[in-house]
């Protein structure tokens, strides 16, 4: 039976149209605002992500600073300052004030930030939860000092200038300050002083200063003084291409002629390979590339499927590298047993570059200690940006719950003394929503990360099997001393000779024996790595 | 040392503006695109759900088709057909054209679309992976049927239509077909045919027929002939309203008066509560709310807060009601032990009203079974839509893991044959994206989940342990009627009597004294019973 039918005119009454603000106003949670203490850390992380892409990209050596100060119940107001390269006067309304304005994406580039919703979400955080501005003070150091107050019109998604005023005076950066309500602080392993810790970590370059509501003051120092390279834009490599990619930089290109479109594009393009594919498509590749057709860019690209190219340059990858990791991370942890591995790059969806460093440290201060004991602790880096939530739905979760710890020798992986540290670096890193926190499950990514961690649990478990050898071995000499000096002095009454004397004899005498067999088993160990498969088949679940 | 340095005005020349649809263009994974079988559930899921929406929304029982044909290798077309209102021709382009123009979730009303976003990414994905415009034909029913083919402006966010015919038809309803390319088709627990028979079974009222790439036709019929109540609005309830909220929605009223104002456009607020707020701030209700100023605005949350107030209205939120869920999902699995359970509405975030209801099979057909085994299977559903994907974030996930199983004599609650049917409903579900798949923890959905399967543990330990005895009484009658055939012979050869008799006395005074034994049993649980309690203190992991 149908009843209280309503006509579709009626329905579509209730429709309206919304700005993207609009969209993440209702739907915070989408950018990482959600809970007391996540939008806390979310606010730390959104600044700190774009001082650090700032200096990066201009080359200078970061100096950040973020306090927090409590005003009152569930009420703060956070002050960050860094020495980055200042933004220009008419840019800084779309970056605080503006959504998707300032978005770098369309760069191919290894950066933290890349949507162009980030700070100004701060804006936007700040606004809704205590009805005021932010405050920007900003230069490029050219002795002008802009000093704003801005909020964010949501229902136009632009900025709205409160104040605004410029002063004299010669110093370069910029200084954010907002007031927040209905978060709160803590020292959990999720809050912003952990954020910045791993922060740190992961960017040893990086001197960053954090002041807590309590007024305590962090100094993070900087363990590096290299500023890594800038990021390097990557062109796209023809075999991730997809036709509507091509379409669009056709239209969008300065080239006249596909071939030269082609060859100034792409990565790993030469004239031999256009000639190549002029021979296996219907038509000129002097075709003015605004022209091209979905069937024309779709014959393109059959045409670079069938092709060998090279694998595409990586060198716009920024690893932190295994010295730094080992220095910022592993040396404090004072393990018994570490191994850093930088593997080399790889390629997903086709022709998106990345690469995935991993360390490990186990016994020493590794793991997590809570109040009944140590669980293994799972760092998660992506482009050195410290993932802190959203861990379930990781493709770097999946990663490491998908290895057979056991395999290795770790019987109880989840309650083993174990850090892990996981950094995935990419122009592009497959985030599952725009607060950025995890990582979409790209298969070639997961088994990437599988392979590195079956990686490190061999090398584990050799030196697992070498320390339990170990162990037996000094049990072995003990037991054996322990019968000699009975023997010793049983001899010495038979004998009526020395029994210091013979004891020393027997010891020396065991020792060499020890000694030989070790030989031999490290002789036999030899052998048995040669057998150790480099890289073993896994399964990846289908998706 | 500082190297390379790059001014502030060269980096900001790379910036540039875009659209949301190129947003996610960039981001399809945020949209559920990501994977070749995701991309296709995520199709299906977007036509279904807005098909079962607008039904509802009209009072009309739904009846969907859903038709995927392959035509080449990962290269699919859809077709979709409904009986629903039909689209008003003025609307077409938005609804498929332009993301955030349809959107409903100004509304506070318990639908499964809410973002303007979902069909709009069809079209989106179509023309991204095959070039190639959306049609659609639609009618309201009143005898003039509109053919549309068109595609989204990406860089405007607009529809651009490519071809539009109307001609005359009696008919209503909505048809949509379109290609995609790099999708493939399986019959796995995450495919359109899943995703299908899981939205039969909590959307009872519907018929939906699903036709494969193989032709197979699937009719999930309905079994219920009652048209949902159409779901109702839900004006916001004072307690969960921030100042923010009370801002705008003070902007967009008619009302002339912030006394009427509020009245008007909140729940469970009257006239006597106007009046203890008016006590309670610095300024004259009479007040044009349109002038209302933050710090006014802060004044009125804060009365409001102290103020108590009804619990919010739930007759908006619509249960599939434990009948509907007994029927489609716990007798199709014959099952040893089964409880449903629809808990009462409750609210989170202080004033959004939500629903939790929960089912659990246990044994006969329950389960996932694959291969070596059978698994436990977790079916989510928000407002009734399936959930297949992004299980690990999910607050439902977070809360079935919380629960301690073996409290309830569940031993190995991952390798037990149990089916958990959990559906959460709410006029705004807090997802963790826009691909809608994971539900955020908030603590108050977190801790409601929880109460119901606690609830069902503790029905289930009832059973569990009357099973256990039946077992124990059965092996104690087995082993005493054993005993018996040996004593009656022994004593037929002792008194030279007839066994045959013999046996029979014992065995009746056998089953006679354990009967007396269960009849003790009995009375003995059912006090036990009264001392189970009811609601447990739970710890919730502080956010």
């Amino acid at each position: 039976m149908e009843v209280r039918r309503k006509h579709a005119d009626d329905l579509f009454k209730e429709f309206k149209e919304i700005s993207i603000t609009e969209f993440f106003r209702k739907n915070k949670a989408h950018l990482g605002y959600s809970g007391k203490l996540r939008s806390l850390t979310t606010i730390v992380h959104e600044i700190t992500t774009n001082s650090l892409d700032a200096c990066e990209e201009a080359g200078i050596l970061p100096e950040i600073e973020i306090e927090i100060r409590r005003l009152g119940d569930e009420h703060y107001k956070f002050f960050a300052r860094d020495n980055g390269p200042g933004i220009p006067i008419k840019h800084i309304s779309d970056v605080f004030g503006k959504m998707l304005a300032g978005t770098k994406f369309h760069r191919n580039v290894q950066l933290r930030g890349q949507q162009g919703i980030g700070v100004a979400g701060v804006t936007l955080f700040s606004q809704i939860t205590t009805g005021k501005p932010i405050r920007v003070r900003t230069s490029t150091g050219d002795g002008k000092v802009n000093d704003i107050k801005l909020m964010i019109d949501i229902s136009k998604n632009k900025a709205d200038i409160i104040e605004q005023s410029e002063y004299s005076e010669y110093w370069r950066g910029t200084e954010l300050e907002g007031e927040i309500k209905g978060v709160k602080f803590n020292l959990s392993e999720r809050s912003p002083f952990e954020y910045l810790r791993r922060s740190a970590i992961a960017n040893p370059h990086a001197k960053i200063t954090f002041i807590d509501p309590e007024g305590r003051k962090t100094i993070f120092e900087r363990s590096s003084n290299d500023v890594p390279k800038p990021p390097k834009e990557i062109k796209p490599h023809p075999k991730g291409i997809e036709v509507d990619d091509i379409l669009s930089m056709a239209k969008a290109t300065k080239a006249r002629r596909t071939n030269s479109f082609l060859v100034s594009e792409f990565s790993r393009m030469s004239n031999a390979k256009v000639k190549e594919i002029q021979e296996m498509v219907s038509f000129d590749l002097k075709k003015n590339p605004r022209r091209l057709t979905w069937a024309e860019c779709e014959e393109l690209v059959n045409a670079m499927n069938k092709i060998k190219f090279l694998a595409p340059p990586t060198d716009g990858l920024q690893p932190i590298d295994e010295e730094h990791i080992r220095e910022s991370v592993l040396n404090i942890l004072d393990p018994e047993f570490e191994v850093v591995l930088t593997r080399s790059p790889k390629v997903y969806s086709g022709g998106i570059p990345f690469q995935v460093e991993v360390a490990i440290a186990y016994g020493g201060h590794a793991g997590r200690n809570i109040g009944d004991g140590t669980r293994a602790e799972i760092m998660r880096f992506a482009n050195r940006t410290p993932l802190l939530f959203d861990a379930g739905g990781c493709a770097i979760t999946k990663a490491v719950n998908d290895i057979d710890w056991k395999r290795y020798g770790i019987k109880d992986f989840e309650n083993s003394p174990i850090t892990l540290f996981i950094n995935l670096i990419s122009t592009y890193v497959p985030y599952t929503s725009a607060g950025k926190q995890s990582i979409a499950h790209e298969r070639e990514i997961v088994k990437e990360i599988k392979f590195a961690l079956m990686d490190i649990g061999r090398k584990f478990q050799m030196f697992h099997s070498k320390k339990r050898r170990a162990i037996e071995k000094e049990a072995r000499r003990q037991l054996l001393l322990k019968y000699s000096t009975e023997l010793a002095l049983g001899l010495a009454k038979l004998t009526e000779k020395d029994d210091e004397k013979i004891l020393k004899e027997l010891t020396a005498l065991i020792e060499e024996k020890l000694k030989l067999a070790a030989e031999l088993e490290l002789l036999e160990e030899g052998e048995a790595e040669e057998e150790i498969p480099i890289e073993e088949e896994i399964e990846i679940e289908v998706k």
